[in-house]
C-alpha cells in the first residue's frame, strides 16, 4: 500500500506528527508520501534534529519510483514553498499551503496513485484568511466527490469505541433544524453499509442519542426524539440492529456504548466530549463513504505547543495503521 | 445537623439508596429523616432484606424529639400513602408521591426543622402524569423561593470536577436563544459568591466553555462566542477569576478541566457527557444559590434495576456527605 500524507497547518504541529510517525513506520512493507513543501519540512526535521531523511519528489509520474521506506527516506511533493513558517501563528500563506497539500494528495488517491490520505491538523481561521468557504476537511471532500455523502466518524483503537456524527461543524442553533430536515434513514443505512466495507462488521450494532437533555424524557423537553429519531429508528429496524435514543449522558455513564459497534450522535459536541475523554490520545477520526480512504488524528493544530517537539504522533501513527487496515478491508471480497 | 432525604419516585432506586446510605451513616454524629410514605420504606426495607429499623414520624412539632441515629433507626415522616408500589413503573401516583415528599422536606429545610436536603431521583414522566407543570427539582425549588436564582452544579469528590449549567433541561432549540437573553454575567457572580459560601473558595478560577463546536473556531460556526460570551468575561475579568470561552471537547480531552475550580457548561448535554464518564458513580448533583442546602446523586431512578437491591448507593451517599459538608460551612464566619 502506498499512504499519502497532507501536512495540514504547517504552523501547528501536523509536520512533526508526521516525521514522527514516518520514523515508527519506516520498518513497515508500506510507502509513504507527504504532500506540502520541503522547505516546511525539512525546517521541522532541522529544529526537531529527527533522524529522517527527505527526498524532494517534483514529478507525479515519476512517484511509482518512490523508493521503499526502509532507508529511511521520505518523499515529499512540494505544492507551494511558504515564505515564512512560524510555528504557533495563524496565517493565510499557511491555510493556502494546507490546502493545496490536502487537494493534491486527495487527488493522488482518487487517480489510485496513492491507497489511503491520512490529514495532519487544519485550522479552519487560517483557511478562511486565504479566501476559501469551505474551511473542514471533510466538506472539502464532499465537495470533491459530490456524488458520496460523507459521514464523520471518531474511532479509539484502545477501547474499540466508535462514534458517528449526524451534523458535523454546524452552529448549535441550526442543528435541530437539521435533524429535522437531513434523510436521518439513508444516513444510517450508509453507516451500516461503510462499516460493512471498511471494518467488515456485517451487522453492526448501532445506538442512536437523542438530540435533547434526557433524550427529552419522553417529550418533557423537545420533541425531536418523538416526531424525528424514534420513527426513523422504527422504520430501520427490521433492516438495522439499531436502538434508541439514549439520554446522551447516561447513555456513556453507564458505559453502554460497550455493547455497540458505533455510536450515533446528533451533533459534533455530543459524539466529541465522550469520545475525547474516553480515547485519551489515541483517537482517530475517518472519513466514511468517500471512494477513497481518509483518516486523520482527533485533535487539532495545537498551535501553543507547534515546534517544540513535544506533541504526541500517538494518534497519528494510529490514523496510519487505521488508514492502511481499511484500504486492506475494502479490496477483501466479501463472503458470498 | 440534620438531614432530610426525600424519596424520589417510589418505583424507583430512591427508597433502596438511602436504606442503603443509611446503613453507612449510623455512626455519624448527625440526624436524618426521611419524607414520603412509611408503607413504602417498609415494603423495600423488607423486599431487600435490609438491617435498617423504621420509626414513623406523624407529628413535625415532634421532629426535635428524633433520636439520634446510633441505634440504626431511621425516622419516616409520611406525607402520603400510595395504593400500589411496583418498582420500575411510571405512575401518576408515584409521580404526586415524589413531589409531596420534595414539598414537605424543603419546607422542613426553609423553617430550620432540618439544615439540608438530599433528594432522590423523581421521574419528570411520572410528575407530568401527577399534573405538575414544574417537573424537576431544580425548577420545583427556584419556584419555592422566588427571590433565588438557583443554578445546577455537578461535583466529583474524588477528581474534585465541578461542572455549572448555564442552562439545564431545556429542548436544546432554545439553548442558543437562552445564552443571547439570559443575563450571564449575575451568573457568573453568583456562581463564584456560592463557591465562595459553600466551598469555601475565596476566588474560584472559572472556565468557560464556548456554545458550538470548537467554541466557533473564531466565528467560523456561529457567533454567541464573539458576540455574547467573550464580551461577558472580559467586562468580568477586573471582578472574577474567568478564563474562555473554551472548545468544550478539546477542554475535556486535554484534561484542562483540572487546572479550574469550576467549568460552566453552556447546557445540560455539554456539562453532563465529560461529567459523567470522568465521575463514574461518585457525581452529586447540588444546587447552589438557594437559602437552603440541597443535593443528590446525579443519576437518575433507574426503573431496569429498581427493587433488586443492586443499586449503588455511592453517589446518594456522597450526596449526603457533601450536604453535610455545605451546611457546615454556611455556618462558618467568613474571615475578615
Amino acid at each position: 500500500m502506498r499512504i499519502v500524507f497532507s501536512t495540514g497547518d504547517i504552523h501547528g504541529i501536523g509536520p512533526e506528527i508526521i516525521l514522527k510517525s514516518f520514523m515508527k513506520l519506516q520498518e513497515s512493507d508500506h510507502t509513504f508520501l507527504v504532500t506540502g513543501s520541503c522547505k516546511v519540512m525539512e525546517y521541522y526535521r532541522e529544529r526537531l534534529d529527527l533522524p529522517v531523511k527527505l527526498k524532494p519528489v517534483t514529478d507525479i509520474t515519476a512517484l511509482d519510483d518512490v523508493p521503499a521506506n526502509k532507508n529511511g527516506t521520505l518523499p515529499v511533493l512540494s505544492v507551494a514553498e511558504p515564505n515564512i513558517i512560524q510555528p504557533g501563528t495563524l496565517s493565510a500563506e499557511a491555510g493556502k499551503t494546507a490546502m493545496l497539500s490536502l487537494e493534491t494528495a486527495a487527488k493522488l488517491c482518487q487517480s489510485g496513485v496513492c491507497d489511503a490520505l491520512v490529514t495532519a491538523p487544519i485550522h479552519k481561521e487560517a483557511i478562511a484568511l486565504a479566501g476559501y468557504h469551505e474551511t473542514g476537511h471533510t466538506g472539502f471532500l464532499a465537495g470533491m466527490f459530490p456524488k458520496s455523502s460523507p459521514i464523520m466518524m471518531f474511532f479509539d483503537p484502545v477501547s474499540k469505541l466508535r462514534v458517528a456524527l449526524a451534523t458535523i461543524h454546524e452552529p448549535l442553533a441550526k442543528v435541530p433544524e437539521l435533524i429535522r430536515t437531513m434523510d436521518l434513514d439513508a444516513f444510517f443505512l450508509q453507516l451500516a453499509d461503510a462499516l460493512r466495507k471498511d471494518f467488515l462488521i456485517e451487522r453492526p450494532k448501532t445506538a442512536v442519542l437523542g438530540l435533547n437533555p434526557h433524550a427529552s424524557d419522553g417529550g418533557v423537553m423537545g420533541s425531536e426524539e418523538k416526531e424525528i429519531i424514534l420513527p426513523c429508528i422504527e422504520r430501520l429496524s427490521s433492516r438495522l440492529r439499531i436502538d434508541g435514543p439514549f439520554p446522551a449522558d447516561g447513555f456513556f455513564g453507564a458505559g453502554k456504548y460497550r455493547h455497540y459497534d458505533i455510536v450515533v450522535a446528533m451533533y459534533h459536541d455530543q459524539g466529541l466530549l465522550p469520545f475525547k475523554v474516553l480515547a485519551f490520545d489515541t483517537g482517530i477520526n475517518v472519513t466514511l463513504g468517500l471512494p477513497i480512504v481518509r483518516t486523520s488524528p482527533d485533535h487539532g493544530t495545537s498551535f501553543d505547543i507547534a515546534g517544540r517537539g513535544i506533541a504526541s504522533e500517538r494518534s497519528f501513527y494510529e490514523a496510519v495503521l487505521l488508514a492502511l487496515n481499511i484500504a486492506q478491508n475494502r479490496t477483501t471480497i466479501p463472503a458470498p
